[in-house]
């Protein structure tokens, strides 16, 4: 009987490790790697954009990225996300928000968006907040919430910038690792 | 005595299910349900307006809200909160924050604000962000974060557009259901 | 017997508790002072300056905050943190992001920024978002996310304004305070 008791507190002893401890293990519970592509307007572009800059500094302009690694632009976004890093896959939903250039002395933004996903296989949200720092191959962001299929979900988003051409169009590649799934 | 070992054993697989599982059920642990009234400057309603145009895309203006869907317009506000849909009623609290007009091809803004509840039954803040599809009839919008009544809440606010007349007032309906209440 | 099975059930009653009650102490997982500086672009000081004024309501200009409140303002920054209240103490990071001046009756604002730790002690990112009643002594804003060594944090993080100069330079201290750590 003793030996019974021994491993019934062992046995609940694993109850409370598993408890208190489940979040120590940082495996995400879900993972998914998705592209977004970023066409700014420019003054010529106004069919293809995405972007448009919102806000400048004193002395820029809206069609141009301010010249001092662009800090005081703020940019509105609604750019196609796609499974591939091909801007002309079918789009798998919408990147919508805004990014700050905020950086004098290197290209560095500050990033609040939202993933709207709407696919047989994803419907829902994953929003986003983070600083950027652009020049490094990867920089991690935080995953604040999420709903429908995300339903409360939390995470970090890794990103990279897959492809970037002149001041008008760039890629990130995000992959998204969930580590609080619901 | 085998039995009730039996027994002991079911009970804490109970625990470990009630342990793990506790976030599976979807049941808010708090709700609440408030309006809040945006009245937008137009360069006519200085004393009556609560939010105001303060950037928009080129060749836009701070008065009048851009042609295509808006987009490109960040608007920042401090909306008088109500229990119920009366722009009358006693305010409970401000909206404080911003959204921005997004989309080219229809009415689609991303939002970011604290409610700043402040009654005998409220004290507190909650924040949001998240994409709001303002065509469609209710939005899910995440809730990031809370401080003291709400201190460390997460949840989901579901946003409807209770009434708009022109571009000048509109009221938004949230029905807060928080899932993780401390 | 009866009582080793009444210890053991009572022995499982503490784990539920244990359980489900673990986030009702309210007792930080990890606590961190820091100060920022901000020096804001008035137009005579490019060199100093840590951040501009972007977006302004109608009449207003980039050099200096509006008249009503500030009412309508948005600041873009990228400002050095310290450990202590000196401004030429050795950064130990940068503070981005944006505030948005959204009141007209008092001085309120809406934050949405990132500290970005680089030091041997800390690496990684704390991301707030919330409203900040300015003329308050104390106001607490939420930690919405963190990366790095913070992965996955969730907080409550108390600003107060440690000094204020004129409308160039302010200092805000502030307490952060993890409740959830991973």
């Amino acid at each position: 009987m003793g030996a019974k008791v021994s491993f019934i507190i062992l046995f609940m002893l694993l109850i409370i490790a598993s408890c208190s401890g489940k979040r120590k293990q940082y495996t995400p519970c879900k993972s998914l790697v998705l592209f977004f592509h970023d066409i700014i307007y420019n003054g010529n572009n106004a069919g293809n954009a995405t972007s448009a800059i919102v806000a400048a500094p004193e002395g820029g302009n809206l069609t141009k990225l301010a010249s001092q690694f662009h800090f005081g632009n703020i940019a509105v976004f609604d750019d196609p996300i796609t499974f591939d890093n091909n801007l002309h896959s079918k789009p798998v939903g919408r990147a919508q928000g805004f990014y700050i250039y905020d950086t004098k002395n290197t290209y560095t933004s500050w990033l609040g968006f939202t993933f709207v996903l709407n696919t047989t296989q994803h419907q829902g949200t994953i929003t986003f907040a983070g600083a950027d720092p652009i020049m490094q191959k990867t920089r991690d962001i935080s995953v604040t919430g999420g709903t429908g299929d995300f339903f409360m979900h939390r995470g970090i988003a890794t990103i990279m910038t897959d492809a970037f051409e002149g001041e008008v169009y760039f890629r990130l590649r995000v992959d998204i690792k969930f580590y609080e799934c619901w």
